[in-house]
């Protein structure tokens, strides 16, 4: 069975969204600023979830609660220099959402923070439990009454309720409870998890989401082998703004226990027998920084190797090569590069368009032309433009652009997506608008050309995508697996339960 | 006597705002959209001033009163559809405002409107005048009470206590009171003046501050000689996405009017003998958009130019030229293309950094990494880089940057500024800070290096800069001349009073 | 000519406002805790207006600007320890401000600041100028833009645009031009002026609006004859919470300047010829807290006295004498001293309920119960209820009232209240409804009483009301005059100019 | 064992709070405001607590969610015809919070909602549980996380946990599992719990907390025998104005079911053995709304009794009884009655005050006038006052009331306080400052008058109180039993667990 035959009845509240840890070396008080890195780490997985976010801090193993911090909105306005003084620890983790308005309430921000028999519990999560009803029928038959219906409470429960036969009376046996809840629930999620004296970081074991540890090294001794603490995270791209190194990935599976004397991995949960890994290949298309990396990769040179594959699958003859910025620039690199054909901007964005409440009158849609771009005519005018970006969703934005470049003079505007068309629903996590809405669903290429005023329109293959991606990654065969539901239906298998 | 000589005792409130005007063919109710008009417009102004905006309109000659909605902060922010019903009319102004935070007050915000007998008058002004204190004396010897300390409202009383000689009594003589306002103060300001039914676009006879004109073409006939109506704006970058035809540049001095008849010059009022035209040249550095036109020519194309030259002035071997995005993209390309050294992207910028109110961690400020920016490593590791930049003011943020760089594995990294070394303050307008806080008066291009941590550094020169923007101006040498005073310490003169 | 003939074509801005002023003994820096005796004092005149409220302060002849700080709101929402930080001075003014929701906007909030030739000028404002049109249109004439449609503004303005002949170059003024003012605009206003060293109270010669003088006495010498300071107040009532003892009423036509050396008498302007003196008698009967003082009586003996009156003219056989909390509660006490029948609570008023904005469902509305009230059902059952309340506007609220009492038992209900039926507009600062609107223009006594389900229902006549006023007035016939005109539409006589 | 011996760990978070629901009779869509009726019912218990609120409601058996709406604030901001459209239902619940500022936070909000497996379920609780820790305990132990301190959630968690016996599939038995958690916990509560389709009033077998059944008749017939719906509140106030007549109190122990077929008594859980009754006098003292019935009498009654008594206990020869409005008026009436002493007004209540954020100058705490009251000094000069107020707290305000009227030429002012002493804690639900802060621990009588500046104190004696309450309840011996432990430390007997 795959996921593709369940039916989910509840809203995800928990797509897409950026999860991060941190801990110091030794006992409290630290040297480290725990809150502050935090707070930078959220900052960087920011373009993960702009809708809320929480950090959740601890002093140690003589605390006696959790600190707590959370908030609608954007990390700059959530915390300021008072909630950082309340929220001094020397470990913590944080959370930043996305989310659909319905469920956007305070109650549903993370971390999900409860009191335990043993102590306050805290759980971030990035993903979502493609099992999620079962595992919930299985904590309300128990007699828990759950708040919300969010993945993060049900894990946290789940966390609760499952103590494993023997452990001691002193305290949980928290990687047992873990692996307890990841045989339950195999897909999807990257969480890190906290007690008040340690966390865990784990991935579920397909390696749907990412996750990554980094070291924070003394500032006055890069090269140190000593550590000042770790750093648990989504991408690495925030790392060197925080004074860490990049150490690895966490693996599929794993249960990693970071303590104020290291960073230890408890176990490896093994993925159902005869099932392939699938990491989601959407985040190198579209959802992660240019600057984080992945299997040992840059998703910069990932989606530049995008350009350079759909060069050769989709040549056409031009006088420039550019992108919709920011977006597709990286692939239109390396379409220029392949092609030879130079690369200019033809946009300028406007960086201050804001959220507007503001309906177009009718002469503005009629007009059609994208208020968040100008077109640069000195580089537009009587040229033949290929247009790149990085994917094609509703298809609402490309026509306005194609407008603007033809107002601004343009001869041809060639488009060319640098990933393959986007068809299919994604259960683990991605907020994918429905099938009727997915463009490529109701338009062909030519078709979709003619309705945007492009002079040819083209993706990426799957194949050419998935070229791109393994190009660089050094591991067996075994050991690589994407996860490309959303571009050809085919979802990670499941366990027969 | 020059403006170098005046002190200034009062806070400028006007620095680098916008000011945009908009007005529909025909009688009301007119089919245009003026209020969206004017919106759209402010909003591709919004780069010019984020601090507070303001939209005023009129139903025109029947109209009892002007409707009016300013506000703090961005224009997505205060007008919203409910706003938008309300501003409903054919004629309107609209101004988008930085400033100090000092003044950031609601009363501070323009277009400033008052009650006189001949009905409603709204300005809205973009500029400062180097001689508002005598202005000042000479309306509160009039008896005239003030409530701020803005030009903008000194500039509405001064149109309303001078009447010329012979003015009839069924309206004012508002051209000849502009110009007599032109004559007491010549510099500097782009306005646009409202009254219920007609409005006027001036700017000052230096030419220093931008303003220009389009027209609106209706959806379905672009090329008709018909206009829909006429806008007037401080940039012309927003045309496109209003549907409107850039036509030309008001001319230094000149007094346009534009009725529900069309768009007439009333007057070009002569700048005092002998003084020479004065441009501000930043505008082209660093303030306009890459895609508004000033003396027919791209903004772009200049900041490409700038690079160009810069490669001439200031080569030096390496693998790559980078930019700090956004801002030195343009140049870079520029520079890119005249030296042959391939272009590509090593920073990744954070577009959800918000405004944070966290001060850094001591660990932090040591560590002293760009939060803002990620290194696209992969381009950066085991290279020599040229990082182009448009500008250097303070001086706090190259450093950073090329600390990212660095801890990326940046071999070297070489500095090169695609403007001369800003040096001097403005009183025309633009906010620059005090003498000593700009790093040029503090350290030379050798020091600077060292203490920004680059292997090199340097600017481009005045004589590079004036060549890069008149390289296309096709116009008589009279006919040219830019204000270089912040770069070189001559202001404009001002007539011997 | 009477002001009844008079057309408003604009919307009073200055309704039943409460001004304040203090002024401390000496030089900058005081001993007196001047913003905060304005802020209580503000406090204390709260019941005069909640929309809006401000305060301005200087520090004396030395001062380069005066404080100021407005809001809207209430006292207590706008100001706090900061804003008490950043008025500190020697001598301030306040405001408080009623307003119809139209014109509630920040930009018309009180007190009114200008910088002027002399220094800075603030004017606070209780009262409406019956000839506002005239007076704007001489200052518009003068060739002055005029921001708002509100007289404060109007009244400043004036006062900057005529300086008396002859006036010294050292300073203004400014009794000459406060008794030129009120030449032209003789009705209605309790005005405070202040400019950086000294204030002015101004009372208009018809006597319309109330102010009035206190001094603060040393907190440990209440009997002595020196004054820490002045307060200068529309009411009386918060003397005591400030350590000021109550002096005298302004006078009619009185222009008192209050300076560090004390207060002085500069002019006593007459009225009209033939005219006479028109104190709102409205004061007394609903807008004063009852325990301010004016004519040398309290306003709590007044109503009391009216419900002696009332018994005698209204008298009908009950168990109990009872009163609509809090505002009918002094007549109460009042009747049922002349009648001698006990007095008794019957209704409990919620205290918490706030301004909702939920609509009344079709059976609440039927139901038609007072949810701001409820019955003292032990004190109501079988029992004839004598109810008084201090006036009767629209007649809304009386009925559900009436409908509680039934509901919980009353046999009979008798509706007294304590002031004639008022008829007629005011236009000289209470907001009183249109005619139409006004119920005693609609229903008489036994239409009113039947339709508000009351046995019965009777007004107190305005010979009673006069009488009650004038009971223990000291004063020759000559000396004595009350404006009647909501109640019987006679307005006070203007000049005929 | 008596709850004094327990320590109480954790901050008591369900203080004085208010609770109420409503059910319409017949199914869903019915004709009954059920949300509007439970709106206004919380408005009338608004005395009761004013820092948070909220409503949940259900449209029945067919429900598939509960619709749920909480927030900060007074009813009046939080609740708007916006939120009334969505609690659109035939049944629901309400809770109105008071909560020291610690433990302010929206997730406190109560009602608190769980979804279980057997539905929704919402619980609103007044009081607080003695034996909190040790049902906490039992919660923890079972595996459930707890997301806050309140008592609310551990009950609703309690209610999930404990299924009983032979329990059927087809849903929960409500009563026998409320029962249960009430052996579990005895004391102190009053519950509202509601699942889709039905609700429950429950108040502890001591009978501490009040709560009491209205029916809802339809307008038209105010006394025809069918209910058109069902109320329960913690007080009767607001019965009147939504058109609800008094039934019942609930009796202590009692748990009373309400469907749309009717109201029925499900139990009564018996006290344990030889344990007395414990209504909390404290509601007659203090809490309660003068209009609202306990125990067949009427508040306002009580409270004019007690002054009586007063007068027995404690005369002494005055001019006039007076009290502080409005908390000592019904008392004041009761000594004026019993002594033959006029009563008069003396005191003038500013409505206005708001909570302000000012630090009162040195000046004026030396001063030490109430500023919340003026004085009528008609009614106060020269004259022997008696000033009755309801409880003395902490002794702060007593003092600058006195102050004013000696100010305003008071000859003597006795105070006179309705109730004992208050000295000892409680643990049931009313926050009552610690015993150090509780003025009458530190000071007797003779002290405490001297300190607050008045001629003589004294208090009503307990018995006086007893006599008082007790005067007319038409009630056996054993029905009868008041806890007074916060005047006499003599705590409810709790069994010996």
């Amino acid at each position: 069975m795959d996921c593709n035959d369940k039916k989910k009845v509840l809203t995800g509240l928990t797509h897409e969204c950026g999860v991060f840890g941190c801990m110091a070396r030794g006992p409290w008080p630290t040297q480290l600023d725990v809150p502050q890195v935090i707070c930078l780490g959220l900052i960087a997985l920011q373009h993960r979830g702009q809708e809320s976010a929480g950090i959740v801090t601890s002093e140690g193993k003589c605390s006696k609660k959790l600190n707590v911090k959370k908030g609608m909105g954007m990390i700059s306005n959530i915390f300021n220099d008072e909630s950082m003084q309340k929220l001094k620890g020397n470990l913590g983790i944080g959370h930043t959402r996305y989310s659909t308005s319905a469920a956007s309430e305070e109650i549903n921000c993370q971390p999900f923070v409860v009191h335990t028999g043993h102590g306050a519990l805290a759980v971030a999560h990035n993903g979502e439990l493609v099992n999620s009803e079962a595992l919930r029928r299985m904590v309300l038959s128990r007699g828990v009454g759950l708040s919300t219906h969010s993945d993060s409470e049900l894990i946290t429960q789940a966390l609760c309720l499952n103590p494993p036969e023997g452990e001691e009376e002193s305290g949980p046996d928290m990687p047992a409870r873990i692996r307890h809840l990841m045989q339950l629930a195999p897909l999807s999620y990257s969480l890190v998890i906290m007690m008040k004296d340690r966390m865990y970081g784990v991935r579920d074991p397909y390696g749907n989401r990412p996750l990554c540890l980094g070291k924070i090294v003394p500032v006055d001794h890069q090269n140190d082998n000593e550590a000042d603490g770790w750093v648990i995270s989504s991408e690495s791209c925030g790392f060197l703004s925080i004074g860490a190194r990049y150490v690895r990935e966490v693996l599929p599976g794993e249960i990693v226990e970071i303590t104020d004397k290291g960073c230890k991995t408890k176990d490896i949960v093994p993925r159902p027998e005869g099932k392939a890994l699938a990491f989601c290949i959407f985040e190198y298309v579209y959802f992660a920084r240019a600057d984080s990396m992945f299997e040992g990769q840059m998703v910069y040179s990932v989606r530049m190797q995008c350009g350079k594959m759909l060069a050769r699958e989709a040549y056409v003859d031009a006088d420039i090569v550019s992108s919709v910025p920011e977006s597709g620039t990286a692939a239109a690199h390396g379409f220029s590069k392949e092609s030879g054909i130079p690369f200019a901007e033809v946009l300028c964005k406007n960086r201050y368009i804001g959220r507007t409440f503001i309906q177009p009158s009718t002469r503005l849609r009629q007009l059609g032309v994208a208020k968040k771009f100008g077109a640069i005519e000195a580089n537009v005018a009587e040229k033949k433009i290929i247009l790149i970006d990085d994917s094609i969703v509703r298809g609402n934005t490309i026509g306005p652009i194609i407008k603007l470049l033809k107002d601004a003079g343009a001869k041809e505007v060639h488009v060319r997506i640098a990933s393959p068309a986007l068809r299919y629903p994604c259960y683990m996590g991605i907020n994918i608008p429905t099938t009727e809405e997915l463009i490529a669903n109701r338009l062909d290429n030519i078709k979709l050309a003619d309705h945007a005023g492009a002079d040819s329109l083209a993706y990426l293959s799957v194949e050419g995508l998935i070229k791109a991606v393994r190009w660089k990654i050094k591991k067996g065969k075994n050991d690589i697996g994407h996860c490309t539901a959303c571009l050809t239906g085919e979802y990670p298998e499941l366990p027969d339960w």
